[in-house]
């Protein structure tokens, strides 16, 4: 884990654009995003918002794989092959614990595991998430900032065919996504707040993103905590825009598309915008889904559309289409509108 | 981390040999003489009883060292250049720590941080430390039983000239046990009972042995759990025999010798024999030392000696010192006896 973590402004003319920018994000391609706004805005012009739906115990450590993922892709010190973990970390400990008889399903890499216990500590001695992740990020030398959804333990609950009810790292990760999903539930939601963090960055935000996430297993738990959407509703007086995680009918990664058929929903960058609803105002898709016509599915709202190249496979591809998005956000208020589902 | 944990009956015939033997031992030495005795005795006559005054939480992590070392010593697995660890360990979670600012002191390997989650894991839940201890120890393939002094927690506690008073494992490892120590507690001993599992074993003991261990920092804790002391007290009955630490005036690992002469006593064998007292009627000090006259104390106890080579340098020698001490213990009711300390 190289202390790397500071992000430069990039070299792209971006000093017109003096917004603030929220993004909501889950995982891996969450991070690619934020990763790339990173490299454009100022630590003072953005904030990442994450998913903390897919936290769990794990041998007495809080994992949180998004907000980790996150925070070691803005570090610089993420395994880029995977896109989650830190690069070139051990699994030592994961041995030891298979010869104590263990099972251990959950790849907790050696220099990983400092995080989690770092956490762990924090949190058993009363600490808030948003606090904890603060002094982490920091400590790590990432400057912008880096918010879990909610302080409150929220967990994605999957309903499946063949397993029944599983909690989320067990379908992701123990069974590979592999079960047909049923329904999804998010446990504990009820029982979140919105922190004063939060609140205060979707109010103040001047362009609210979603990234490319999964809609149901990344966004929905973020839209699960009790007032959380209402604040992106009620903000229609800023760009609202969401990042399609599904190009040609497929996923970038993960289930997203596997989900989106089982639950019965076409399987399509147009399932997502209909999901997100009256949460946004504007959606950026794939080239590849060009000839795709928004306004066919009739509804009250209004949509601005944008249509590029969003594949980040590399770091300079995430600022590119980073930059793409925010020279269009500029240019919002003269954009054609579609009826949007 | 080898699973090699299974010890044989040494080729020595000990066949004759068909009595219970219980240790007492805290770390490094005491596991050596524990290591010694299982080559020789077959599981069902030997149990070891450990202290746990050295135990600490730690980033989160109950560290049980003397336990650690006990276990990993019998199991085959333990590092032996230093004596406790895990042979061939990383330090991988160790450095990520450091990443993010902090400054740890105690030696976690990766490897051993899983047995850290597991014990801390089994705590957290509400069950007892013999019970974890049976089932860590089960697991590492050791057939001989180890239990822990006390289920409750006990912390040695020193009261240094230089620092004040230190936790036993900032003194010991923070500080390399070079502060002079003024005065030593345990601290929460009071509340401590000793274990069904512990009166037990002491009731039905036929040889009570106590380890080379460091008297003041290592056996001390295990007599400060009320009721402890007194059942070797009334064990008069059976041979319940120290080997001593001290050899020609200095210890063989560790502080013992210092500390001796910073609590005023002599620095010697003689000074160990007494600081048991009643706890024992059977002393072993080593060959270099042959020339001390216990009888020179004089006290009401009697005292059964034996001088040999008591230098562990490897597993034969380990053995090879537990055979002389048990064939001795054989002819336990002919030996002559010294007025001792």
């Amino acid at each position: 884990m190289a202390l790397g973590g500071r992000i430069l402004r990039s070299q792209i003319d971006m000093e017109h654009f003096d917004k603030q920018v929220v993004v909501l994000v889950g995982g891996v391609g969450g991070a690619k995003l934020a990763h790339g706004l990173a490299q454009i805005l100022p630590s003072s012009q953005l904030t990442v918002i994450v998913n903390t739906g897919d936290d769990f115990w794990h041998y007495g450590l809080r994992v949180c794989p998004d907000l980790d993922t996150v925070m070691y892709t803005l570090a610089g010190v993420v395994d880029k092959r995977n896109g989650w973990g830190v690069a070139d970390d051990t699994r030592a400990m994961l041995g030891a614990l298979r010869r104590y008889g263990e099972q251990p399903w959950f790849g907790l890499g050696d220099q990983d595991i400092a995080t989690h216990l770092l956490r762990s500590l924090a949190l058993r001695s009363g600490e808030r998430l948003t606090t904890i992740t603060e002094r982490l990020t920091k400590s790590l030398g990432i400057l912008h900032r880096i918010l879990p959804m909610t302080d409150e333990p929220v967990a994605t609950m999957i309903d499946t065919i063949e397993q029944g009810e599983l909690e989320f790292q067990e379908y992701f990760v123990r069974y590979r996504w592999q079960p047909r999903v049923r329904a999804i539930r998010y446990a504990g939601a009820d029982d979140a707040y919105v922190t004063p963090e939060v609140e205060t960055a979707l109010r103040a935000a001047d362009v609210i993103l979603l990234g490319p996430s999964n809609p149901w297993l990344s966004v929905a738990p973020i839209f699960a905590v009790p007032g959380l959407r209402d604040l992106l509703v009620e903000r229609a007086d800023v760009p609202r825009v969401a990042l399609t995680p599904i190009v040609a009918g497929q996923a970038l990664k993960g289930p997203a598309a596997k989900i989106m058929a089982e639950l019965g929903h076409e399987v399509s960058a147009r399932t997502v915008a209909a999901f997100y609803g009256d949460a946004i105002n504007g959606f950026v898709y794939d080239e590849r889904d060009a000839d795709l016509r928004f306004a066919e599915v009739e509804k009250s709202s209004t949509l601005h559309t944008l249509s590029c190249d969003t594949i980040m496979n590399d770091d300079d591809s995430r600022a590119v289409l980073a930059r793409r998005m925010l020279e269009w956000l500029l240019t919002w208020d003269t954009l054609p509108v579609q009826v949007m589902p």
